[in-house]
């Protein structure tokens, strides 16, 4: 059902952040999509509202056992002004695979992605301009009930708010130094690795605080039950360009399936460059570096490509591509961040355009 | 660092349930706890104020990344009207416990208990009197800053609420039919299974409803890596008695140390009872039903003794006991109720009188 989304306007508008301050995920725009479900009447009262703090109550279920899933994608604006979004269908499909597994009530995946849109047009001057930027785009559902049996529960609160970012990296890419953990696990099959809830991130921390400690920017994690496959790196997933073919690890249930991943994966067959997704050990990975064929980068929404320059494992370290951007990440990622932007043709309608919704 | 605590009264006090339609976890005290932190001045400004809701903005961190931990305990009126609580100084320890896997500041645990204990006397009348009926104390922290990259929150509330709560089995213990679940687990080596986290519980719904919708009270979780040895159940630990020794699954690093748990160790070896700490697999579980000498039953907070009368794996499915109460549950059961409620003598100095507290 269709339902019509009610418009509050805000008295006043926030002062625009400079976009050389921009960073991640530390403003918010003016108006913020909301929408409230009850076990008794479903999903209803979608509205935009101003950006404002939330009233809940202490027993909220969230905090206590933690039904909480979220989504991330961008808007950006091209040099003609048009605003597009980059494969939007993809996140509201794993926006509702996340609610399945949380226990969580599905939400009606077209409708969410026409109130973003149209929450997008209402902030569109909240797209910045510059190389590298992008209006990041948070949905996220968490369960608001107060009661504290442990059960799913029988209310929650869908949000999306906007917070425009700066590049990630400054003016290129830049090879990140990465740490292979062996003592923390992120996930395990069986588990919620697959899906993006708080409680993956929460897991993630503590290794990823003694990887920064140690002067590395992030981990790659390796699977929970043989400590011996790759998994993936930091909160994006990981592709390695071994002889001439790269090969990801194949989704096996405590993997997130980025979309950018996917992204990744019909680029390189469309070139027909050879990739594979498969159960691939870190032996395998540090035995390539000696036969010297080895290229690696992360590749997830925040960043889109990210090169990885050196791995650390167990005491033996790597120098990958002599610290330097491989000529693949450096390809994939002028491709798809031209894509997003409108610089380059889009072969594979993987961009929607965000055009005047009547509100 | 001692702080002062401030108390903020209400005007007007709520109309207290009734003792018969109490539950678990609808009903909160006219009180709760507070305190904040902020990480340029740690935790500060502790106070009791009026339940009432919280404010937060839509990006704070634990909707997003979901560092929240919690803990559980209960304060018992005795009676001659004591009030005591039961082993707190170990919830107060795993609080830091899970406060340091969830990259979450340290809290002072004997600052806490005294707030918890002037929190309580403050709301004494809210102890409910009647055979099995309890206060539960809920503590919990959770990240309040509005951040969206992913890192440990450099801001965090800490709160304490109160819910009157009923007997858990009606008139006397009541075996229940668990479920041994082989597709989902709870948690793995390396992750979060050992502290109160919320995620823990947010990824331990959907085979808990997969169990009730087959008519199961409970699901028994077997471990991450080979799927073969005994976790815990539900959200308690497990103890089989077999052939007259009483074996538990050793802590592992996936397991929760129980209060309940230890508290059961304790009292057998007290009483002279063989009682291990092992890897046992569901298997050795089921050979043992085979030869005819098992009993079996949780411990936890909220149950306390929680005696299993089923047990179904894989298609198999044994009665134990006759579905009766084991004599070891029931007399585990009745000697920690009776120690909590002041009872039974108390040889172990488990109890915490909660008295008079200068405001």
């Amino acid at each position: 059902m269709q339902q019509e989304i009610t418009f509050f306007q805000r008295d006043v508008l926030k002062e625009k952040p400079d976009t050389a301050s921009l960073g991640f995920g530390k403003y918010y725009s003016d108006y913020m999509f909301v929408m409230d479900y009850h076990v008794e009447n479903g999903w209803h009262d979608p509205r935009i509202i101003p950006y404002a703090p939330l009233t809940l109550d202490p027993a909220a279920m969230v905090f206590h056992y933690g039904q909480a899933i979220f989504e991330g994608l961008k808007a950006y604006k091209s040099a003609d002004g048009t605003i597009q979004l980059f494969r939007p269908e993809k996140n509201m499909k794993r926006l509702n695979d996340s609610c399945d597994r949380l226990c969580i009530p599905q939400i009606d995946e077209s409708f969410l992605l026409s109130a973003i849109k149209q929450l997008i047009f209402t902030e569109k001057d909240w797209i910045p301009d510059g190389e590298g930027t992008s209006l990041y785009i948070r949905p996220f559902i968490f369960s608001t009930e107060p009661y504290l049996g442990v059960r799913p529960a029988n209310q929650y609160k869908l949000l999306v708010i906007l917070s425009p970012s700066g590049a990630y990296y400054g003016d290129q890419l830049s090879p990140v130094k990465i740490y292979v953990e062996e003592q923390y696990v992120r996930a395990v099959i069986g588990g919620v690795g697959h899906v993006k809830t708080s409680g993956n991130y929460a897991a993630s921390m503590k290794a990823q605080e003694k990887a920064e400690a140690n002067g590395f920017a992030q981990i790659l994690w390796l699977d929970a039950k043989e400590n011996k496959y790759v998994e993936e790196v930091g909160s994006m997933n990981i592709f390695f360009k071994i002889n001439g073919e790269v090969v990801t690890p194949k989704l096996n249930g405590s993997i997130l399936p980025g979309v950018t991943r996917d992204s990744v994966i019909e680029l390189l067959k469309y070139w027909n460059i050879p990739v594979h997704e498969a159960k691939i050990s870190i032996e395998e990975i540090f035995a390539a570096h000696e036969r010297g064929e080895l290229e690696v980068f992360g590749a997830g929404t925040a960043a889109v490509i990210s090169p990885v320059g050196e791995l650390n494992w167990n005491e033996r370290s790597i120098t990958i591509n002599d610290n330097k951007i491989g000529q693949l990440s450096q390809r994939i990622y002028e491709e798809i961040t031209g894509i997003q932007i409108g610089k380059k043709a889009d072969p594979f309608n993987w961009t929607v355009k965000v055009a005047p919704v009547e509100v």
